[in-house]
């Protein structure tokens, strides 16, 4: 068969090529859509400090879930992202709308105690510190919502469960959350129990707290400055069944400033306090506080009964930062308990914590809340390295006053975390305590030493 | 270099050129298989009614779960779809055959009376209404199950939990569904704690009401006709933890009818009834049912100590509708409790609701289930709009009497509801209500007013 | 207009085909990609026996964990694989390094007996045998961590909660989990409660048990031959709230082996024993074991009240194995509880079970473990198939003795399992029990008849 190179099929072979070419380039575009939408999304993914693990859903700054709402023109509406490295997948919708991830953590101890001249005390047992299923999610830049329950020591225990709303005013992000909420209060008060660098929150998270605990059903405003940020909070009581009388009525302030932050070095300032209307049925306000280990029972400073209050008011500071991979944080509190017809109850804490990653992480310290997160492990061993490891050490005290000193305390912990990615922990904490408590079936001076080994996963 | 435009090269390109278009085209068949499947997904994702969002995995009608399960020639079996904008995402596999949704919701309340001439009714709290967790996944067009736990007030209630099956019988759709299940009983007694208009359910929905409460483990069958269906449930008690006396057992049954369904006008009625034998260990059968608010543990209709109850028979009646944007529904019900060598005591119960988008939604009424459930929010606020603003308002009447009248009691509520978008909601319900025991600590005529702020979030 | 065919546009139109034809190419490829990476991980997701579904991320073996990891080159880091088929899905990041997958079940009976000469144990109740939620995740081939509450009887039961590692040592599978941990303790006891073949466990696995029951916080090592493994445990108690007194210290250890082991037979040997050194707070090993049905709770092998235990040890084996689609399996145990200034309270239990499936399917035993999980379906009713039909049969004899024989039982059992796909079963029991207590109500020889229907989900 013969070939003709005439005009004419020149002409539709030079058709052909451009209508291929027409029909490749717009190929070429839409598979190179995905490709810049995920380069979008990781670009905004960003995290707030650059040595911490990306936020959540409801933890993300506006710019950053805003930027990640930004339609993608011929995105999919039933299209995934999935975002992973944070223990449980974080799911977003592909023009970045919706957003959504299962939320736990996983903490249990051993824990042995030796040395008191009490034999009651010198025991070891075995405890769940958080063992938590949960939700977040996210709908547009501005919406976010957030469920968690605890089933530690096979109980329920509701934790966050808030509905909120985040924008800006003034130039600054501020976001507000309705429901039941974790006091901002303190650093390590402020942090997660999957985020604290010792086994046990100091004295000063555990003693100066609210009568109600950690967590309160209200509202919470919070504003985010550069280097700062503020928050006020308005609850009654936790989630319970108790209906019969007026809830409780707390009110909670918080601000911390960086006034140095720069890639290396963070100094941090903050300062704190609550005041408390007292219903009814809250009038007894008898401390245990953990000294050396929450599951050794008998390891407490006491105060012995108190009944008849009425109100408290606390406050605090806290003073601290990091250089490289070292960090220092002390923080002290009063806390004043009012109690109808008698003095005052007071209890006072103070303790000073350093530590550094010897694997030469920058401290997990979150600036935009002014408390601990999650490292961002340099060499996980899952590529081989050797995970991170950070040496730790605290000295706390503690001391309960009303006529007379009612109990006291101090503890001397060091520890080692070992970090085996950014989600799973190993902790080993030493500690020397002293407990001098005037009454109870542990009275009087007593030292002891305790070690608690804690396996960790944040999800 | 020369080049000869011979016969033989120009036959080679010309091949050059059929081969790269034969591998274009399946490219791009290739390419839209993807839209192509999304597009047929979609289609088949029309919801019961068009102001309703999409149905979860298994509240799916027969067709439209058939039609998700049709596999797409080509599909990847590990693929996934991921269809948004019902508060957790639903996952299906690309094929259709399975699927599976993160299920829950959050309800938070913060309740305050006033005006009592009991001091100890005029109380603010807070509470929880709802904190649930769970799933629900398909597998193929016919098979379906449920689980979910509340944690609300800090314990465990397992509410749903089944196993399901759904086809065709005579041209119409059944399902039948064996394990924890929710009563189908009264237009507000069927629809979830998420969805009920006011914060709380009219009186006929929390007082005629089988013993065992709003679940028991048993099995169920529904019929769907197109503007009707019915359902017969038969079930032993609740989850429990007593196996030393036989169960209780209540059979229910409930139909609803369409007379008139147009896109902009719906005529609803409703009949419904329920009888139990009681068990032994189940024959207290004293109420104290909430009228005012759920959170003010004093604000009861209350019949006092009623023992010796053998079983029970309760009915009710429903009428009501909507057009364009206003809805109305009225109920009514009785229940008789048989007492061994006293006379019955009688619940009897009524109300009138009304209700209005002011933002022009169509009601979410359910002309599948006859209940109601979540709006489609014309146009939400993270699309720059108002959200969906619902008014309304309720009177509702109550009293229990045995030889004579034990309690009575009514409430008048105005209330407005704002849809953030369609499945966040903030609610406030301003309620007039008045209670006369005649026994108790809350005994004669009492007259007061509650509001109640509810911060909402189903996913 | 005219057409020169000239060398110049002739070498123009070839090398705008040359052009055309590297970007097809280049997009063939990216496009080509998916599927290469999809066929690798199906194919490294071969299950442990060709019967069983594929493992999760935290029962996987090191090769497939591996395997899976193996990151693709050119994978998109925020990409998703999502494998169903097992209730839930499971999500894989693009690169493999990540999974994640919801977990639980829902197991609901009713159960109703008769014949006993003790009206109260003539009773017809429902419960709850399980409840579940939960997840598992993987990250790279070698850590994984799990957790899981069951809320059945409206309580809290934390499972599994763990943290565990895996890798190779002499060639050998290991892994090590840290947390609360299932006893691995023969071959019903090692079954997980959505896997047995009757709705109860063998005698063996309900009465030869350590103190604290089936989970315990520790740690435990395991060891996998290609045909056989090992396994060392020690914990302290269960999650509980108990930190007053030294928790009770148990180990456990078992081994099986498979001295055949062929596509169609497999033999099963096992021993195993556990010792107990008692808490001074759980000196009470009162038993009033299962004999007929769980939820009739006037049905079991009683004690009466024993205290003041020290310390216990079990022990047992098991003989069995399948042969195309029928299984046998025997099991023996004792334990010996210590008790001070007494004899020791001994426990005999022994049992003969044998099943088959009438639709073909080879028995779900899983030779990595050497316990049961779930089969493999082959014509799942979602594909218009009948599932898979097994008919099960039990005989089983339960002694407590101590001075003399305190009570003792038998039950004969005869089953059907109808697994709709390999996820959802209905089971049918009927049981003829035997029992014979020295005390309590229920004293004296008495036999009866229990039928029990389960519907279940595993996801």
């Amino acid at each position: 068969q013969e070939t003709v190179s005439s005009a004419a099929t020149d002409e539709a072979r030079r058709a052909e090529i451009d209508a291929l070419r027409a029909r490749l380039e717009s190929l070429e575009k839409r598979q190179a859509r995905d490709h810049e939408e995920l380069e979008e999304v990781r670009a905004v993914m960003a995290p707030i400090a650059p040595q911490l693990v990306p936020p959540g859903p409801a933890t993300a700054p506006v710019d950053t879930a805003r930027a990640v709402a930004v339609p993608v023109p011929g995105a999919k509406v039933t299209d995934v992202q999935v975002e992973w490295g944070a223990g449980a997948p974080i799911f977003r919708s592909g023009d970045g709308v919706f957003s959504f991830k299962p939320r736990g953590r996983i903490l249990l101890d051993v824990s042995g105690s030796g040395g008191s001249g009490y034999e009651a005390r010198n025991i070891t047992t075995t405890g769940s510190r958080a063992l938590r299923l949960g939700i977040e999610g996210g709908v547009g830049p501005h919406l976010f919502y957030q469920f968690e329950s605890d089933f530690a020591e096979n109980g329920v225990d509701v934790v966050t469960a808030f509905l909120g709303w985040r924008h800006k005013v003034l130039g600054l992000d501020y976001d507000i959350r309705i429901g039941n909420l974790f006091n901002d209060r303190g650093l390590e008060g402020s942090t997660g129990s999957d985020s604290t660098p010792f086994v046990e929150r100091t004295v000063v998270g555990t003693a100066i707290i609210p009568q109600r605990g950690f967590y309160g059903i209200g509202a919470q405003g919070r504003l985010f400055g550069p280097n700062w940020h503020a928050s006020l909070t308005l609850t009654g009581d936790d989630v319970d069944s108790a209906y019969a009388v007026n809830d409780s009525r707390t009110v909670i302030a918080r601000a911390h400033w960086n006034p140095v932050k720069t890639d290396t070095t963070v100094v941090h300032v903050g300062a704190w306090g609550f005041d408390e209307k007292l219903s009814s049925a809250a009038g007894t306000v008898t401390r245990n506080t953990v000294i050396g280990g929450r599951f050794n029972g008998s390891l407490r400073v006491s105060t012995g009964p108190l009944t008849g209050a009425t109100g408290d008011t606390g406050y605090g500071a806290e003073l601290g930062g990091y250089w490289r991979a070292l960090w220092a944080m002390a923080e002290l509190g009063r806390r004043e308990v009012r109690l109808a017809g008698q003095r005052d109850f007071l209890s006072d804490a103070w303790s000073v914590s350093v530590g550094g990653f010897v694997t030469g992480e920058t401290p997990p310290y979150n600036p935009r809340f002014g408390n601990f997160t999650q490292p961002k492990v340099s060499r996980s061993i899952l590529d081989g390295g050797p995970g991170a490891i950070e040496l730790t050490a605290r000295y706390e005290r503690l001391a309960f006053t009303q006529e007379s000193r009612l109990g006291e305390g101090w503890a001397a912990t060091v520890g080692v975390n070992w970090y085996l990615n950014s989600f799973t922990r190993l902790m080993l904490n030493g500690i020397h305590w002293h407990t001098d408590n005037r009454g109870g079936d542990f009275a009087g001076g007593d030292d002891g030493e305790t070690v608690t080994l804690r396996a960790q996963v944040s999800y």
